[in-house]
């Protein structure tokens, strides 16, 4: 078995690793190896064989759940977004068209927001289970959403750290391994993935966006696993809400048909790709998810799986019942013209300045402030529309993060005196379908 | 000030440190950073700007020698190779031409000798000095070497003990820092550097020893000191012995004008290429190291050197007293022809077997094993010619080893059928000479 620095070494020279070579890399390595490592990975690259293994490797550090009894299972992931409630909508929306959803989220980071942060805006909800209460919840309810307390992967979460403090987070292989590693290890068959690609999101680039999407597909097919990739468009928030409790009301209007129409497409996309996953007729993608939405069923599923989790169902029927912080500020337009941009991640970080996110990991929020997009791109406004509302606290604290908050949003809204070319919500799918 | 990870993805993307950059990484950043900072370096290159300020970093890490009072202060540095006593005749060479010889030496390592180990065959010798008492000695003999106990570059060997790990040893401007850092610390103004090239060497081609040499100088000039390079043949051992008593009285025949010519001329041409530095004529310089030797000064000066540090004087007048393992074994020709190469790595391994060198810090080893090459490059020889003479202990143990030494020897000493076209020993000679 050759030493840890001639393993370094061929990577460093532009090698190619077998899976023993990684295997031995992430049991054998000190914490100053691996980061070396990292840095050769960063800027030598990885071949698709090569991260697929990886991802294998890390996949198999810890714990792996077996949801093998379960029926047509499918799990979710985005890559991380401003007002991205994707998951509230599209799970229950799943659930209704009889898909199996047995999750792990995890919580705000950044500017980016987290699914089991949202969900706790409603009283009485929990994202702590047992294993036994999380597989009977999937299979009595087709529907459960855990926190990441599980120790998945954890050598992901290892390399995660190095990453992070040396300058090697940014790293297609790195991150496509990171996303599915933990994806694999959470035991579904079929794995959709959102890539957000624009201002708000991690993936500044299509091209990039789309290579990591092409990477994840493949490495799903060599796991096993059917991975479908959206790269959808971050440069706007999804949808208006950005703000725990805001998305959470938001994410309930979409449920009931009252949503915003970039959330539902995305949602019902999504919901389609998992049915052409399993089988379906594109036909049968396109039609039925709507439908799942019009008939009620995604809402009942949604309260079910509240009650389930120990929230309180009325919040789910009255919505407006959830606490939101009662200031309210707005950003008005200056002159006339029409809506350009929007620009997401100013939103994200005004959410983060409100007190709506976190710096550090398990750093306290609050879930009543957030931002209300007003004016989406195309809209046309007069001098002294109202653009952005903030929500915010009226203590002197609230106050001085309101301060902040709308510093951070000067020029967050953009406009011209022409239409913008508007980009399409849904910039690219994979793999690429068959006729 | 930049967070560490800025400062590691700038080295990453190609960019040129500053001197507070540099500062700033070196105490700020953890052994996880650091080393994913030199993979970054080690792919991406420094400039011989940057090269200059992390050398001097380096060397402001620790304790830092004045030599302030002394004249004429020389240092010399090999960069290691096989049967390399060059320093046992150059510093009382030195010493005999008028300069202050106050040097740190290093230990054996692998395949490489240490003039400290080399030095204690001799009995009663002593590395350990008192810094007053280091200071005394060069001021009243002229000449004092000591072991690397005192406190200097430690930041080098933080950075040479994360580089092993690593796999990021082999990096022009890594291995030139390391190199200077230890030497300004060291503090005389003329440092002269031996770079080995070939087989026995550090630096595989010439292409890259003279790249190192070149980067030395430059980084010298820019610290104020006189940095003067030779690149110097390490195909075949330096000499005939190898192994530390052998090597020993084989320095004490060159002082006394029956050494061989290679030693003596490499000594002859460092001992010159001081002088050159610090004003003397081509014309003084290539004959005034000469006249030392042949005068007696030189080995008069060694005497009274190794006596002030303890060693008995006996042994300087009489070599052959110095122990050396009792039993003889040769490698013979097993046909008759011209000796075209000695593998001096085969070499330095057989020593390392038989005992006489260590593998890791710390390690014991026996001064009196070795080997004495009988047929240098050139020599024309019968079937039955004895080659390569070893020189071993004659228990269990040593049987066992002289085994394996003898299995290292095999094809050590390639025979051709026509003189072989010899290399110089000097390959090259840095900085460039002004007419």
């Amino acid at each position: 078995m050759p030493a840890i620095p001639e393993l370094i070494a061929r990577k460093r020279d532009g090698k190619e690793h077998s899976r023993a070579e990684l295997q031995q890399l992430l049991s054998g390595a000190s914490d100053e190896q691996l980061a070396a490592w990292l840095m050769a990975v960063y800027l030598r690259g990885m071949r698709p064989r090569e991260t697929a293994a990886l991802t294998e490797v890390l996949a198999a550090s810890g714990e792996q759940i077996d949801l093998g009894d379960l029926p047509r299972t499918v799990d979710k992931h985005s890559t991380g977004g401003v007002g991205d409630k994707t998951t509230l909508v599209l799970a229950p929306l799943l659930a209704a068209l009889g898909f199996t959803v047995a999750k792990m989220s995890g919580r705000a980071l950044a500017h980016t927001g987290g699914t089991i942060d949202k969900l706790e805006s409603i009283p009485g909800w929990r994202a702590e289970l047992s294993e036994a209460e999380f597989l009977a919840q999937a299979r009595d309810c087709g529907l459960v959403v855990a926190g990441q307390s599980r120790d998945l992967a954890p050598a992901d979460g290892r390399l995660y750290a190095l990453r992070d403090a040396t300058a090697t987070v940014d790293s297609v292989p790195l991150i496509a391994s990171s996303v599915l590693s933990k994806k694999l290890a959470a035991g579904a068959q079929v794995i959709l993935l959102d890539v957000k690609v624009g201002r708000g999101a991690f993936m500044p680039t299509l091209r990039q966006a789309k290579e990591l999407a092409l990477l994840m597909v493949e490495i799903g097919r060599r796991a096993g696993r059917r991975v479908r990739v959206l790269v959808t468009d971050m440069d706007a928030p999804l949808g208006r809400a950005s703000g725990n409790a805001l998305e959470v009301r938001e994410a309930v209007a979409a449920l009931r048909g009252e949503g915003p129409a970039d959330l539902v497409a995305l949602c019902c996309q999504l919901a389609g790709e998992a049915l052409l996953a399993y089988g379906a007729s594109p036909e049968e993608a396109q039609r039925r998810p709507p439908e799942a939405l019009a008939s009620g069923e995604a809402l009942a599923r949604f309260r079910s799986w509240i009650a389930a989790q120990g929230g309180d169902p009325r919040y789910v029927d009255s919505p407006e019942l959830l606490e939101v912080a009662p200031g309210r500020s707005e950003i008005r337009a200056e002159q006339a013209g029409t809506v350009t941009r929007v620009d997401a991640l100013a939103v994200g970080q005004a959410v983060l300045r409100l007190g709506g996110g976190r710096l550090r990991k398990g750093a306290p929020l609050d879930r009543g402030v957030g931002v209300e997009v007003l004016a989406c791109p195309g809209a046309q406004v007069e001098a002294g529309t109202p653009l952005l509302r903030i929500y915010h606290r009226e203590d002197a604290d609230g106050l001085l993060r309101l301060g902040s908050a709308r510093e951070t949003l000067r020029g967050a809204v953009q406009l011209g005196q022409s239409l913008p070319r508007l980009r399409p919500l849904i910039r690219a799918r994979l793999p690429l379908q068959r006729r």
